[in-house]
């Protein structure tokens, strides 16, 4: 019923043992997620245009839906494609409101769509991991400590699978108050400028800053040394009162960050770092405290691989306001160059950890009660799908990864097991045989670049 | 950043503790298939439309995406949303059949769209459990029977949360031996109108063999008598050749029925049962042999809550063939007019097993330490938001479900942990403590209707 096709650019799919690795990130996101009390929603795929087009610098990437047999005069469905996983939690949060009780921690893992135009790590389909908090008219700022703690130890928990990654972190109070304290004009222009730090030239953007944010050449100088501080502990609260600006917003936004820095370190290895990052400005203008962004080394390409902050306002019916404090990890983002370049991949490609040999059709019934045996005992068994030589069999499991083969024992004799690995054999009991723990399900297995 | 809107009809959305029943219904399939063997795959959401367009009967149903600043003259993009996973499955198949291993055996739990008009189990987005084989020319009977016993313990393993189910099975060979052999001029003609029994008075199907099938009365009658046979053993073999017709296919077919009704005969119960009906037809044309449907007793006016069977050619890239057979479990189909009615719900909607008390804000790191210690043991754990008087910490926990609250000691006291259903509490030390495994996690209740 189906011919071949062409894959379709920006649209990836993994193969089984592919599949197994994202598999593996997702459960131990949501392992973590879970123990810190958060809970799983998902959303539809769907939202009306409206909602979508609000954010405007993604409009044009919005995948729009119609009936393929509209009848006569129906227009466009009016929905599109969520791109991103927090406007959708911005309106469920509206749309049960009355139905949920706050503070309310929420995850969602799934997949969101963009129209743009695919290069690497840039996908038309993707899967994203969100964390956010909300509350109803003010969410504490502990919050904030928590989503970083959360999704750091998130990321620290799947060890050293990835490159080391970074959680970058800034405050926009802090940003602001120090430009307002220099006496910029206006701050939120210059946070704009700043932004652009990451694709210009550090002069490029300091005559911005002096064209365009109508600061004076020392005001731009400084403006680019609090960007270039960067430390992994609190020791950037000093460097940034070195610069002897002083505001009572950038005092608190300076607090702030101190308290994520600290609150998450405990959780920095050599593998994972929280950061804070004072050039960080994300440019979209919701944000109103916390700014996170993630990195992994080795692949500045990609940019961040996930980020996000505080909203003062998520979501507003009008009446009430409903602040947020969230973060976002790009699954696939992050996952698909390392798969891609052969990084990581499943130790098999079949969840299976013994396959029970089938010594002809005949004994179909023994070998299958064999496997069940095993299963009951949540040991994942499949059983050769034909009765070819054991040799054959064997090869046919090496092929799937699969460790061991079961030889059910003929006439009375005690079934043996064996390890094609090692090529070990012993006498075993399915009833009772628990392979290795490492062998029970399939690992991640990582390459060293 | 949002505002109220109405939900969209169609697009069903569950509110946390709803979620839970779907999650532990995915988690518990998921776990069934993967003792198995089956591999879990994901394919995209979308196809393009050509692949979508050849399944006739539902072309009016799909979904078609365009960028919504497509340039201009840029067409829609080709592109609908997947409407089955048997679809991009068949194709996901040839485009990697260079990379798999065949046998394959998969599985995959994903969403799908439709634009059909919303009704009572019948929506416009909606989770599908498929489970499939597929070999490369030509795929073993015994695939049949796997299939059917895989989802039957799948769906029994669910133990008595769903009403009793029934796993409805027949064989194409079996009926079109049959209509052959009793002489019907256009055996696939008299497939098609036996199909409209679930819709059809038995008069009126007797109606249409007769003036559209080309059937004698009698020849008709004995149609209709087959059509009745229904029985959870093999004790319909002996019904079915007690109306004394012969054909080799109908033998063939009859054998092969047998295989699966007895390779399932052990998972059978009161809740659970696979039930030759040899009035089942599946109107679609590319099954051969097996087919199944999967139906819930009370629930008749939802007809079947998932379906599938034997295709020889699953898939074809014209040189080879992947004959394949499989089953898909609505999952939506299934669990969202349970939830809607009440009949099922998480039994709280967080995961949080505990809440940690918080004396005042200054207290927050020792309260924060001891959810820590309680997570490295596995138990969920979420720290009051606000230090509120106890009683309404303890309220806070109600609310959600939370069966624990902990009161870190004061002073070098111990800690103390309250059962707040109970009332019971005791000291307890955040290192060891667990608590009961029902209230490890979130447990999914169910209300007699």
């Amino acid at each position: 019923m189906s011919s071949p096709r062409a894959s379709l650019s920006g649209f990836p799919e993994l193969l089984p043992d592919q599949h197994i690795v994202e598999q593996h990130v997702v459960d131990t996101l949501r392992h973590t997620f879970e123990l810190h009390g958060f809970a799983g929603i998902e959303t539809r795929a769907v939202e009306p245009l409206d909602q979508l087009l609000r954010k405007g610098e993604t409009s044009n990437e919005v995948y729009v839906l119609r009936r393929l047999q509209a009848e006569a005069g129906e227009a466009d469905a009016g929905m599109g494609l969520h791109f991103d996983l927090t406007v959708p939690f911005a309106r469920y949060v509206l749309d049960n409101a009355g139905k949920l009780e706050f503070p309310f921690r929420r995850y969602q893992i799934q997949k969101a769509w963009r129209g743009e135009r695919p290069q690497e790590g840039r996908f038309r389909e993707f899967t994203q991991a969100d964390i956010d908090v909300v509350d109803r008219d003010e969410l504490p700022f502990h919050f904030d400590v928590e989503v970083a703690r959360v999704m750091a130890e998130g990321i620290a928990a799947l060890g050293d699978l990835l490159p080391p990654m970074r959680l970058r972190v800034n405050n926009r109070k802090l940003i602001e108050g120090f430009y307002r304290g220099i006496g910029a004009p206006d701050p939120s222009r210059v946070i704009t400028i700043i932004d652009k730090l990451d694709k210009l030239p550090a002069q490029a953007v300091a005559d911005l800053l002096i064209e365009e944010g109508g600061l004076t050449d020392a005001q731009a100088k400084q403006c680019l040394q609090l960007a270039e501080i960067e430390a992994a502990d609190v020791g950037f609260a000093d460097q940034v009162r070195s610069l002897a600006v002083t505001d009572p917003l950038l005092e608190t936004g300076i607090d702030e960050l101190v308290s994520v820095v600290e609150g998450c370190a405990s959780v920095n290895s050599d593998r994972f770092q929280v950061v804070a990052s004072l050039s960080l400005a994300r440019g979209l203008d919701y944000y109103t405290g916390t700014v996170f962004e993630i990195y992994m080394d080795g692949f500045e390409n990609l940019k961040s691989v996930g980020g996000g902050g505080r909203y003062d306002a998520l979501a507003s019916d009008g009446k009430t306001s409903y602040p947020g404090v969230g973060i976002s990890f790009g699954v696939s983002r992050t996952l698909l160059p390392l798969i891609g370049r052969g990084l990581l991949r499943g130790s098999r490609s079949v969840p299976s950890a013994v396959l029970v040999a089938l010594a002809d059709e005949e004994s179909r019934d023994t070998s299958n009660a064999v496997a069940q045996r095993l299963r009951a005992n949540g040991v994942a068994a499949e059983v050769a799908a034909a009765p070819q030589r054991f040799g054959k069999q064997i090869r046919y499991a090496e092929r799937r990864g699969i460790p061991f083969v079961w030889f059910p024992g003929a006439e009375g004799a005690a079934d043996q097991v064996k390890d094609i690995r090692s090529g070990d054999q012993v006498e075993a009991d399915p009833g009772s045989w628990t392979p290795p723990g490492d062998d029970l399900r399939p690992a991640v297995l990582k390459e060293d670049p």
